[in-house]
């Protein structure tokens, strides 16, 4: 799915565990890493933008990943908000597309390099959720504007991602867990703000 | 705020009413919008794509406007849901973006071309909004990622899109106005990522 230099493939094929995100804890750095933050890092000043990461991310379709994609992975691993991340946190996000990748791979079962409706369906049920076909329908439509059929990785990771954070939040809130929730108007909008881009 | 051939500027500098969607009344064809259109349908198919009018649109930065902002727009306009947009829906999307660029203006109150903390909480009081200081300065925050500072104009819209649609769907389940909605877990996905992009 990456353009040049290769990417090694994860091998970790669940679900990146539990909706959490990862620890930060400071691993030594991987030489294929290094080797990969380099040929990303264009302007050589040590810190990866969305931007830079976008021109090494291809999808199944031959596409570089959305804004959003990277926008959101960049984000998960921009500790001190500055808008890029180091070396260190490039390992995480390195390991953590992989893992994506891996999730990916294992539920496109035609490998045809993208997700359709039913293989959408099943990848939720395996991880956990009762969607109704109507949802996952909708999801389908809102990533393929044109053609309503099929979703790309990127478009995967998005919408994992956000389905992640969303659920999250519900949890955090739903703590008798009856599967409903109550709010207020700027509580609202800020979790619905906060987990989409 | 758009590249060649110059855009009118709407005149229209109110909130665009009471976040509705605009009625799709079929006008007879503005000639400015008729040259405008021809201008961004670049593989002259009749229909305009999130993409071509992408390449059109520029923001007070210099920027093209985010991928993330044309796909809300045209979403907006596109009744057929096919992923594009003929003359029709063009020009009603060319009016709402006027309007927008001279709402965008009337709160960049000292001209920079991008809106700053203090302007976007005056825009919003404007608009009916009591928000709290964190949650304009989380807006902000959440679109200018290095600087924590200034939002453009196509931010701007993206987040008063969102926030338009999510205003509505909270009215529709908040019958009583009281301010507080209860929403089980697939409605709530549903509105976040609906409403989201």
């Amino acid at each position: 799915m990456f353009g040049n230099p290769g990417f090694g493939g994860g091998g970790n094929s669940g679900y990146p565990g539990g909706g959490g995100y990862p620890g930060y804890g400071q691993a030594p750095i991987n030489p294929e890493v290094q080797q990969w933050f380099q040929a990303v890092d264009k302007d050589r000043s040590g810190q990866i933008t969305w931007e830079e990461l976008q021109t090494a991310l291809i999808n199944g379709k031959g596409e570089n990943f959305s804004s959003t994609a990277c926008k959101l992975m960049i984000g998960m691993f921009d500790t001190d908000r500055n808008g890029s991340i180091g070396i260190n946190e490039f390992q995480l996000l390195y390991n953590y597309i992989n893992q994506w990748l891996a999730v990916f791979k294992n539920y496109d079962r035609d490998h045809s390099g993208s997700i359709e409706e039913h293989e959408l369906g099943l990848a939720f049920q395996q991880m956990g959720f009762r969607f109704s076909q109507e949802f996952v329908k909708f999801l389908i439509e809102k990533s393929d504007l044109k053609n309503h059929r099929e979703m790309s990785v990127d478009q995967f990771v998005v919408v994992c991602i956000q389905i992640q954070r969303f659920t999250e939040a519900f949890r955090a809130r739903d703590k008798e867990l009856k599967g409903v929730i109550t709010l207020a108007f700027e509580d609202f909008l800020s979790i619905a703000l906060n987990c989409s881009t």
